[in-house]
């Protein structure tokens, strides 16, 4: 048993993820302490957080006097994530903003407890050289990952597949005319997790999805092919993974963030927690499993060739993908333009294969860009 | 990679495990040789297990006019499985059979991959204390137990509970009265599993997974309250574990002994073996889960309770319902009276609390004789 006091920084405290981190740091006070806390847009709750767990260091942005003052020094995202007090980095900002942060955790060796996609499906391949050069360790926060993580435990040397579930989201089985009509009202309605806005869109056209295959194949140094999607709309079994002997392991549990946030950051143990809920199988009747539908929700397809091509294409996927879900939610776009307009823009693209962090972020640029500039054209998509 | 070429006695090599471990080994050759055979009843099969293998050990009962010539030398079970040629032993023998030479591999200390349940049902105390003073190990080959064992694999100080799965077997959501007709034709239909005739008809009185659970206990040293039992009639989830954190895992594949078999002797590595079936998700639509029923199947219920109590219970529990199975086969009982007449032999049971061998095998004795006398009676159950 380590019972030392494991400090924390969590970037993006106050969104979905963040809040749930600090959760599970009021449920173990004496396994975990908050050493830095930074947020965006939602200062009155950090405000709240600061009052609570006293960090010694903070980043916000805005103005001053939302904070109440304490003992605490203002720093940049990338300085707290690389502070020589923090232990381990908790990645739970959304969008690009998790990139830089997430390399200076890594290039300072730290244990990175990573909820951004983004920062991955960007920056994989410098992303996991920078932690292999630092020793620094990625643990994933996603509970399909985690569920993967989870199962290799004991035994990493001998996976023949991963297979990430997916719920499908509000709207699988739909057909494409019915998608036409969905207005970000419903589709903001998951039926079994409750997330961000940005991720339950993405979750609605099977995005994010698409995403985790990206991070998976990054996280777990898997191929491709060798990587599965299955629908599953319980959200029970968040993850598995096939062995070469034909042995599959699961892992399952409600759906509850809390857990894969507990686990990553309590690894290599587990620790008792009874705020988290155990599975009730007097009331699981049934666990069903399908094939995705690649036709109908062509942004999975859409991740997964990105992923395959490598280079600046995922960048300009998460980007263009980044700008449509904000169209949509504005109701400036339909659901279904979502999947054309990163089609769109990751066929106007010239990659660049092998790109450093400047070409990266160009790509980022362009494709933003690119996505507005074909919703502002006169025939769109 | 461990390159060695294992040395493996079978036990039972003409029962259903025995043959399915023979299988293995013509599948992996260049791992797995076969040093020794022992088989009971079927010679005409073990004369040409003899003549495919050549082993230097083989034990038969019966006249030696059946086995071909060869350089083998003939010695009893128990030689052959603490003998120093022998790496690992497969105790795949039926009912109390097994007894003696587990606990002959356990105190030479040779890996011992054990099908046999009826061994640490009667004697899991001595057989688990034999094994820990010589350093045996002891490799689950039950579909359950493997399940569970794989699942623990790297982690196995946070357990919360075990979840045994049971397929219910060919009767589950009977009525009691409809369970007075069933004939044991209908009882050896076995929905998913083929197996030989004991487990099977042990299956459709759910015996089987009652003993399951006493093993479990000596196996994975799990206190009685924390191993559950589910119904899950497709046997594709072969058992669970949950952790204190409240996640599962679950192994999942086919119901095929080939890959437990293969998995505790390939053991810690596992082998890539093309005739093993991967799970085919285009076919698998719904798993489902279900409490099981004490009331009308009472023989799960008896089991928990002998095991819960210790002693010698256990081996009356085994002992009395190997005969009532046979009473069944024989058309002399009903298909229920296999529980009734297992729970009276308990009730009558003068308990030992710990057993030495010569108390367990005199307990066997008297709870087959006393069947045998509620039988003839004049009102037996």
């Amino acid at each position: 048993m380590d019972n030392t006091v494991k400090q924390l920084a969590v970037l993006g405290s106050t969104g979905s993820i963040g809040q749930q981190t600090l959760d599970i740091v009021r449920a173990l006070p004496h396994r975990f302490q908050i050493v830095g806390l930074a947020a965006g847009k939602n200062l009155d709750l950090l405000a709240k957080q600061v009052s609570e767990f006293k960090p010694s260091f903070v980043y916000y942005q805005g103005k001053r006097a939302h904070l109440p003052d304490g003992d605490y020094e203002l720093l940049s995202m990338e300085d707290i994530a690389s502070h020589p007090r923090v232990d381990t980095v908790v990645i739970a900002t959304s969008g690009k903003s998790g990139l830089f942060p997430t390399l200076a955790a890594v290039k300072a060796g730290k244990e990175v407890a990573l909820a951004n996609k983004e920062s991955l499906v960007m920056a994989g391949e410098i992303i996991t050289n920078e932690a292999k050069l630092n020793s620094a360790r990625i643990l994933p926060i996603d509970s399909e990952h985690s569920a993967i993580w989870q199962c290799l435990n004991g035994e990493t040397q001998s996976v023949a597949q991963l297979i990430l579930t997916a719920s499908g989201g509000p709207f699988y089985g739909y057909s494409s005319a019915r998608l036409e009509e969905v207005t970000a009202k419903q589709a903001l309605k998951h039926p079994s997790w409750q997330m961000g806005e940005k991720v339950t869109i993405d979750s609605a056209t099977l995005m994010n999805k698409g995403l985790e295959v990206i991070e998976a194949h990054w996280l777990f140094n898997m191929p491709f092919e060798n990587i599965k999607v299955l629908i599953h709309p319980q959200s029970i079994v968040h993850s598995m993974v096939e062995f070469i002997d034909g042995s599959i392991k699961a892992q399952l549990s409600y759906p509850d963030m809390r857990l894969p946030i507990q686990y990553a950051l309590s690894y290599p143990e587990r620790l008792a927690n009874p705020q988290l809920p155990r599975l009730d199988w007097s009331k699981i009747n049934s666990l069903t499993f399908e094939q995705p539908d690649f036709d109908t929700f062509p942004c999975l397809r859409l991740a997964v060739e990105a992923g395959k091509k490598g280079g600046t294409y995922p960048t300009v996927l998460c980007a263009a993908d980044e700008v449509a879900v904000d169209l949509f939610l504005a109701q400036r776009i339909k659901f279904v333009d979502i999947a054309k307009l990163v089609e769109q823009a990751l066929e106007q693209h010239r990659v660049v294969a092998h790109p450093i962090l400047e070409e990266i972020v160009a790509a980022d640029t362009w494709a933003r860009q690119k996505v507005l500039q074909l919703v502002s054209g006169d025939n769109p998509c």
